[in-house]
C-alpha cells in the first residue's frame, strides 16, 4: 500500500486526483505494474489507475486472467473499476478510503455483491485509510 | 443499429463474442468510432467494444466529456461499460439485446439509478434486439 500511496502523490504533483495503485503477485509478492490516475494526461475518463494497470498487465502476460494477483489502490474502486477487477478475477482487493460518494465496493452498486457478478475477490478496505484520504482532501481542498 | 450489429458480425468472425458498438456525433449523425469485443485478441478482459470506443475516441478529441455523443451497441452494457458511459457523459444509449444474465442497465446494478451515479444518458434498450441477440445465440451454440 506505500507504493500505491507513492504513486497516489505522483497523481497529486501532475495534476491528478490522487489515487494510485499497484498489481502485485499474490505468490511471489513481486509488483506487477504500479501506475496513478491518468484521466486529465490522456483526457480519457476511463483511465482510472485500476484499470490501467489491469489492462496493462493483462496484454503484456497474455492472460485475460489475473487470478493470481493482489490489487492495491489507495481509494475504494468506482462501478467500473470493481467490474473491471471482477473480468480479471483478480484475487484480493485491498483499498485505503472509502468513497460513499462514488465508491462501487461498499457504497453504491456494491458490484460484488449482485448476482450478475461472477467473480468477487476477497476485499480489504479501509487498508492505510488515513494517509490516502488526507492526499485526496489536500488535494480538492487546494482547488476550491 | 446496422453498422453496430456489421460490428458484431465482425467479431463473430474473429471468434470473439460478437458485441458491436457506434459512437456517434448526435448533432451531425457522423459516426466518431465504430468497433467490437476484442477480449481475445487483446487479451484484456476490459476490452469490451463500448470501452473501447470511448476511450479511443476522447483521447483522439481531447475530450474527456463526449456530452454531444450517442452510443449504439447490440448488448445491454455491463456494469463496466455502464460506469463508463457516466462518467463521459454520453448523451444517449442505443442498446439491442437484454442482458439478464451479465447486464448493468436495466439488470443486477442498474447503474445509472444508483445514487452514487452522477450523469445517465437516456436510455433506449431493445434496439434490434432479435438480430443482436440470433448472433449471440448462434455463437454460443456453436461454441458448446
Amino acid at each position: 500500500m506505500a507504493a500505491a500511496l507513492a504513486e497516489a502523490e505522483r497523481a497529486a504533483a501532475a495534476g491528478e486526483v490522487p489515487v494510485g495503485a499497484v498489481l502485485v503477485d499474490a505468490a511471489t509478492g513481486e509488483i506487477l505494474a504500479r501506475g496513478h490516475n491518468r484521466v486529465e494526461a490522456l483526457r480519457d475518463p476511463t483511465a482510472h489507475a485500476e484499470l490501467l494497470l489491469i489492462s496493462e498487465v493483462a496484454r503484456r502476460l497474455g492472460a485475460k486472467r489475473l487470478t493470481g494477483a493482489d490489487l492495491y489502490v489507495t481509494l475504494e474502486p468506482c462501478p467500473m473499476c470493481a467490474a473491471a477487477i471482477s473480468f480479471a478475477r483478480l484475487r484480493r482487493l485491498y483499498y485505503g478510503a472509502y468513497d460513499p460518494k462514488s465508491g462501487g465496493v461498499d457504497h453504491g452498486p456494491r458490484i460484488f455483491e449482485q448476482a450478475t457478478c461472477h467473480h468477487s475477490p476477497e476485499v480489504f478496505g479501509g487498508i492505510g485509510e488515513r494517509a490516502a484520504g488526507d492526499l485526496l482532501r489536500a488535494f480538492f481542498q487546494a482547488r476550491r
